[in-house]
C-alpha cells in the first residue's frame, strides 16, 4: 500500500539507467514504486549510447588487428565485413540486456509500465497509452536527453544522428559527421575502422573542447594520420539530397561535401519537451533542463531529477550514483549530495582516451605551482607490428600539496587504466606514492609511475621548462 | 680518476637493467664506472626474458582475434602463420633494445666491456676475454640468474629451456613442458596460440603456485578449455630422443608423451657458477644465491650485489629499484632500503593474470576479520564474439582498517589495471575510496569500484557467508 492515499510512493519517469536504480532500491526496501518507459527499457546507455557504441568499436577494431598481425608474421586471407551481420549481432545483445534490465525491474518488485508518462501535477502523471492519471507521493523524472536534431539547419531532415547510426541499412563509403566531441570522434573511428570514408566538421579550433590541450592535439593527428579527414572551424549551413543515398553538406568556409551519409553530432538536449513541467511547478533552465538543488530535488517540493534531464554530467555511473544518493536521502534518512568531482571518462577512439581529474590548463589557473609528468612513447606492440600510433602519458600535480589532481592518457588501454588512477585521485595520493610502488612490466602503465622527474613546470600560470 | 688508487671507482658485473642501471646512475655521478657483460646488454629482461616473450605473446594472441572477429560481421580468410618471420622481427626488435641500452651506458659515461668477467678478491676483478685483473673500490655482482637446466632428469639434453624457445627454427606441431609457473604457462599460451598442441605438466597440485587460488582455478580451467592439456601431480622423469626433432617424455605416473619438443621451466638459478665468489669473501645461500644485507650489500664490505643474483623477487623493476636504492646508499649518502612490498605483477596468458598485495589465504592470516569482494563476469567483448572466457576479480580487504590488502584479476587488460591498482595498495587506500570513485562505463575495471557488498567474509580465517 502506498502511504498517504496515493497510488504509488514513488513513481519514476524513464526506464534508463538511473530511473532503474533509483526503482529498483526504493522498491526493495519495500516502496510501492512504478516505472514508466516510453520506448526501451535500459535507456541511451544501453539502448542507442555507450553499449550498442562500444559494440561497433570493438568491431572496428578488427580492421587495425589484421593489418597488425602482418608484423608478427601472419599472413591474412582477404577479410569481408557484413555490416547488416554486425547490426543484427549488436541488437541481439542490446535486446537481451533490456530484458535483464526488466527484469531486474520486476524483480525488485517495481511495477513497469510501458507507456510515455508525463506530469499533470506535482503527484499526478499522466499514462499517455491509457490516457489514464495515477498520483505518487514523490515524483522522479529520470527521462534522459537525446541527440539534438539541430532543426535550425535547412535540410536536417536529411541528417543521422547517433539514433540512426546505429541502425543504418548498409555502411556508407562515406559519412560526414558535424561536430568534435566524443560522440563524433567515437563515430568517426567506427566508421573509418568499417572501411567508410570519414569527414569530420567542427567549428572549434580543435576537437574535444574541455580535454587536455595535449590529448586533444595527438587525437586529431592520429585521426588524420588513420586517413580521417578534420575540417575545423567550419561548419555545415544546409544539407541537400542529391540522389537517393547520396546527399550535399554545404560548408560556411564556401565548399561543400558530398557522402552516402551526414550525421549530426553536436550534443544532447534533455528530454523536457511536452513533459508537463510546467504543470507541476518544476522549472527548466536556460536549456530546457530540469533545475536541480544539490540533493537532486526540483522546485516542486515532491518532484525530484537526475540524470541527463538535469544536464548535470551526462554519464551513465553519474545518473545511477545520483539514484543512489537520491534513495539515499529521500529513503534511507541519510541525505547524500552526489560527488560529481573526479569522474574519470574515456574516448573510445583507437587507440583511447582516458582522462581523470584536473586538465593541465586547470591546475595552472587552480594552484600556484604545477608539475607536469609527461611521457610519449611507441607501445611495445607497434615496434613490431610497425603502426605508428604513439602513447601518451601525463601526471598533473599540485606542487604544494604533491597530490597527483589530473592523469590524461592517450593510448592502448587508457580506459581501464584510468579508471584505478580515478581511485588514486579521489584518495588524493600524492606523487610520491606513485613513485613509491613498484612498476609492473612491460606494460604501459608503468610509466606513470617512473616518471620520476617533472617534464615541466607552471608557476603562477607561467610555464617554466626543467 | 677513481679514487684511491684503483682503476674504478665502481666495476659492475652484468649488463641486465639492474646492472645498467646502477652503471648510468652512478657514472652520471661522475664516478668512474665499467660494466662488463659477456653476452647482450639488457640481460635477461631484453634477451630472452619480457620482452621477447610479450612480443610472442602479442603474435600468438591473434589467432583469437580471427575468430572473435566473426561473431562482430568480419569473414575473414584463410590466415597462415610464419614462425621464422616472428623469430626474424622480434630479433630484430631486440638488437634495437640492446643497442638503445649500449648507447645509454656509454652515453653516462660509463666504460662498457665485452667480456665475461669474475672476482679475483674483494676489490680484483679478472676479465676473461683479455685474462687480464682491473681493481674498482666497489663492485656491483648483478650478473642475474638463468633457466634451471634440471641436470638431474636423464635425457634433460634433450631438452630446450626459454632461451632456446625463442629461437626454435620451425613451431613445434607438439610440445611438451615441464613447470607451472609464470613462464610455463606464458610459454604453453604461445605456443597453443601459435597453433601447436600443447601439454604442460607439473607436479603440484595446480598451477601458480602463490597465487590467489581463485586465480589458479580460473586460469586452469580456461587454459583446459582452450585445448591445452594440463597433467598435474606428475612429472618427467626422463626424456629420450625417438627421431629427428621427435622426443619422448616419460611420466613418473607411468605413462609418456611424445612431441616435437620438451620445454623445461621449472625455475632460474642465480648465475654465480664460478664467478669467484669464494675469492673475495663473498657467501652464497643454498640455493647459490648471493646473501645480501638489507641495503644489497654482500658479506664482503667492497662488493654489493642487486637483481636475479641474489634471488630475492626476480623481477626487471626490483632489479632497477635495488639499482637506484644502491645509487642513493653508496653514493648520494642516502641510505634506502628496496622496499619490496606490494610489487604489482602479471602472467601475460590469455586472457592475462594482474595480482598485488596479499591473496585471500595470506590475508586470512594476517587479519582478525577479512572481507573479499568478488565478481566474475562475461566481458562485453565475448558476449558478440561468443567466446567463453569469464574475467575474474577479487579484492581483499581488512575489515579492521578497511584497507584494500590485495586485488587478483584474471581478464583482458589485468596488467595495466593492477600497476594502478598498485599506486592504490601502496596509498593504503580503503575500500571506501574506491566506492568513493565514479565509474567510467563500459569499461571491465569499473567492477572494482562497484562491489558494494563483500561477496563473503572470514573471521579468524574461517569463511561466514553473506
Amino acid at each position: 500500500m502506498a502511504s498517504g492515499g496515493y497510488d504509488f510512493d514513488l513513481f519514476v519517469i524513464g526506464g534508463g539507467s538511473g530511473g532503474v536504480r533509483a526503482a529498483r532500491r526504493t522498491a526493495a526496501l519495500g516502496h510501492k514504486v512504478a516505472i514508466a518507459e516510453e520506448y526501451r527499457f535500459g535507456g541511451t546507455c544501453v539502448i542507442r549510447g555507450c553499449v550498442p557504441k562500444k559494440l561497433m568499436v570493438y568491431a572496428a577494431q578488427f580492421s587495425e588487428e589484421f593489418e597488425d598481425a602482418a608484423g608478427f608474421g601472419w599472413a591474412v586471407g582477404d577479410s569481408r565485413f557484413d555490416w547488416p551481420a554486425l547490426i543484427a549481432a549488436k541488437d541481439r545483445e542490446i535486446a537481451r540486456l533490456e530484458a535483464i534490465y526488466a527484469r531486474n525491474v520486476s524483480g525488485a518488485g517495481a511495477q513497469i509500465m510501458d507507456t510515455r508518462a508525463v506530469l499533470e501535477g506535482p503527484h499526478e502523471v499522466r499514462l499517455i497509452a491509457t490516457d489514464t492519471v495515477v498520483t505518487a507521493e514523490r515524483i522522479l523524472l529520470a527521462a534522459g536527453g537525446r541527440a539534438d536534431p539541430f532543426d535550425g539547419l535547412p535540410g536536417a531532415e536529411h541528417c543521422i544522428t547517433s539514433n540512426e547510426a546505429f541502425h543504418l541499412e548498409r555502411l556508407p563509403q562515406s559519412i560526414v559527421i558535424l561536430g568534435g566531441g566524443y560522440i563524433a570522434v567515437e563515430f568517426a573511428h567506427i566508421f573509418a575502422g568499417l572501411g567508410s570514408e570519414v569527414t569530420l566538421v567542427y567549428r572549434g579550433e580543435k576537437i574535444l573542447r574541455g580535454f587536455d590541450d595535449d590529448l586533444r592535439d595527438a587525437l586529431q593527428e592520429s585521426m588524420v594520420r588513420k586517413g580521417i579527414r578534420v575540417l575545423c572551424e567550419d561548419t555545415i549551413v544546409a544539407v541537400e539530397q542529391t540522389a537517393e543515398h547520396r546527399f550535399r553538406a554545404r560548408l560556411k568556409s564556401g565548399g561543400a561535401l558530398d557522402a552516402d551519409e551526414v550525421m549530426l553530432a553536436i550534443g544532447r538536449l534533455p528530454n523536457t519537451l511536452n513533459l508537463g513541467c510546467e504543470k507541476a511547478g518544476v522549472e527548466l533552465d536556460r536549456k530546457g533542463a530540469v533545475k536541480v538543488d544539490a540533493y537532486s530535488r526540483t522546485t516542486a517540493d515532491s518532484i525530484w531529477a537526475l540524470g541527463d534531464i538535469t544536464n548535470r554530467v551526462q554519464l551513465t555511473p553519474v545518473a545511477i550514483h545520483e539514484a543512489m544518493c537520491f534513495v539515499d536521502t529521500v529513503y534511507r534518512d541519510r541525505p547524500t549530495e552526489p560527488d560529481l568531482d573526479d569522474i574519470p571518462t574515456a574516448v573510445f577512439s583507437r587507440p583511447e582516451i582516458g582522462t581523470v581529474g584536473m586538465t593541465e590548463a586547470e591546475a595552472a589557473e587552480a594552484f600556484p605551482e604545477v608539475e607536469i609528468y609527461r611521457t610519449a612513447f611507441r607501445p611495445m606492440r607497434n615496434t613490431v607490428s610497425g603502426r605508428e600510433d604513439r602513447t601518451l602519458m601525463k601526471l598533473v600535480v599540485d606542487a604544494g600539496s604533491r597530490r597527483v589532481v589530473g592523469a590524461h592518457i592517450f593510448g592502448p588501454d587508457a580506459a581501464e587504466t584510468v579508471q584505478m588512477i580515478g581511485v588514486c585521485v579521489k584518495g588524493r595520493l600524492t606523487k610520491d606514492v606513485f613513485d613509491r610502488t613498484m612498476a609492473l612490466h612491460p606494460s604501459a602503465a608503468e610509466e606513470l609511475v617512473t616518471l620520476y622527474e617533472p617534464s615541466y613546470r607552471l608557476r603562477e600560470g607561467k610555464r617554466v621548462d626543467g
